[in-house]
């Protein structure tokens, strides 16, 4: 092994950087094949989605290899168990994206429903989480990772307006209930986004900070994991 | 420390099982309550929501320690990734029973939409599906895995079932579509649950056989990660 430490955990950091930014781009691909009503935009979904998953795996065989043979500890052990769960994070990304695309094949068979505006919303907010999420990771900037935690809220309330939304016009007229139907799932997909940008927020704190800020807001108590 | 590693790994198995057992258990009973349209059967749900999560802190933390202390190799580091990755999806697992538990709610608001066969059978597969790859962890028996992984298309099979025949109600009848809207979100959140018992079952085989087999049927061909 001719490369240093340092290196490979440098090398490890880009390769989550290039993984993260494929999956940004499928969230993109696939709201702009969805807002335009063609599916076009999103004809590289697919092949992203397989090099993300390769990414995952090529990710999870380099830190199990570190934590083999270097045996890291402290903040260089925190990153590397950071590092594995982000990949499965945006590994799942990646799926929910792909779950986008498919709705949107379904939906276009339809007249429009609606002119959409809270979705595309959605779409922006969680992608700005994924971003600053992945730049808090390379700056180490747990006070960023801990402000985009706070965000997922405003994700799950739009998701209900939408659904809300949309049940009046399936309620209303028959021929909107499948197009409405795939419509509301992709605000599901897009709620389940934002949901894996929290938590790779969270991993940045644990990997800073050393503290696990997960599951304690709805534990009312900051108490420790059970003994 | 006085504790033997075997006795520490053992622990760690132990608290897996655990926390498997508990969602099985939510899984369990917030089926019961939309079967028998009656809340109370799930009354335990958030509770063990909130045990599931402390399980999961309480998991990932003396993984992080053994890691860092006992600087394990080959199958005991594996042992060590695949529980953190295990108790990560049985949190999500968890999560799920707590969304089925809220379309449920709702759902109760509204007249019966029809008898369920189809969603209690997901359940009941995916709850299999958990509990055997949970067996599978515990027996090291890397068979018995690649077959759980096999039993995903049933329940996708099913959902899409579902979801046609829901369809069908909506547009008949216009009261359905609220309750109707519901059921699809559960027969989704079922979907998720066989997915998560898939990826237990993938991190078992490659605890067991130092074999990464996630992403490879979708791939069409067994390359390996990029390099």
């Amino acid at each position: 092994m001719t490369r240093t430490f340092e290196t490979e955990l440098d090398s490890l950091k880009q390769e989550i950087l290039k993984m993260g930014a494929k999956a940004e781009t499928m969230i993109q691909h696939s709201i702009q094949a969805l807002v335009l009503r063609d599916r076009s935009h999103s004809r590289d979904v697919p092949e992203l989605e397989s090099e993300v998953n390769q990414l995952q795996l090529s990710i999870d065989d380099r830190c199990s290899k570190l934590l083999a043979l270097r045996q890291p500890m402290a903040h260089d052990l925190r990153f590397i168990i950071a590092a594995m769960k982000i990949d499965s994070d945006l590994e799942r990304i990646a799926d929910q994206a792909v779950n986008i695309t498919e709705h949107t094949e379904v939906l276009l068979q339809f007249p429009e429903v609606k002119p959409l505006i809270d979705i595309p919303r959605m779409a922006e907010i969680a992608s700005e989480m994924l971003r600053d999420a992945l730049d808090a990771f390379v700056e180490q900037d747990a006070a960023t990772a801990r402000e985009i935690v706070l965000r997922d809220d405003e994700v799950d309330g739009l998701k209900d307006q939408v659904i809300r939304e949309l049940l009046t016009y399936m309620i209303s007229d028959p021929k909107t209930i499948k197009p409405g139907l795939q419509l509301v799932l992709i605000a599901r997909n897009l709620e389940r986004i934002a949901d894996h940008a929290t938590n790779i927020s969270e991993d940045v704190v644990y990997m800073v900070e050393a503290k696990d800020i997960r599951h304690h807001s709805e534990e009312m108590n900051e108490k420790g994991p059970i003994q």
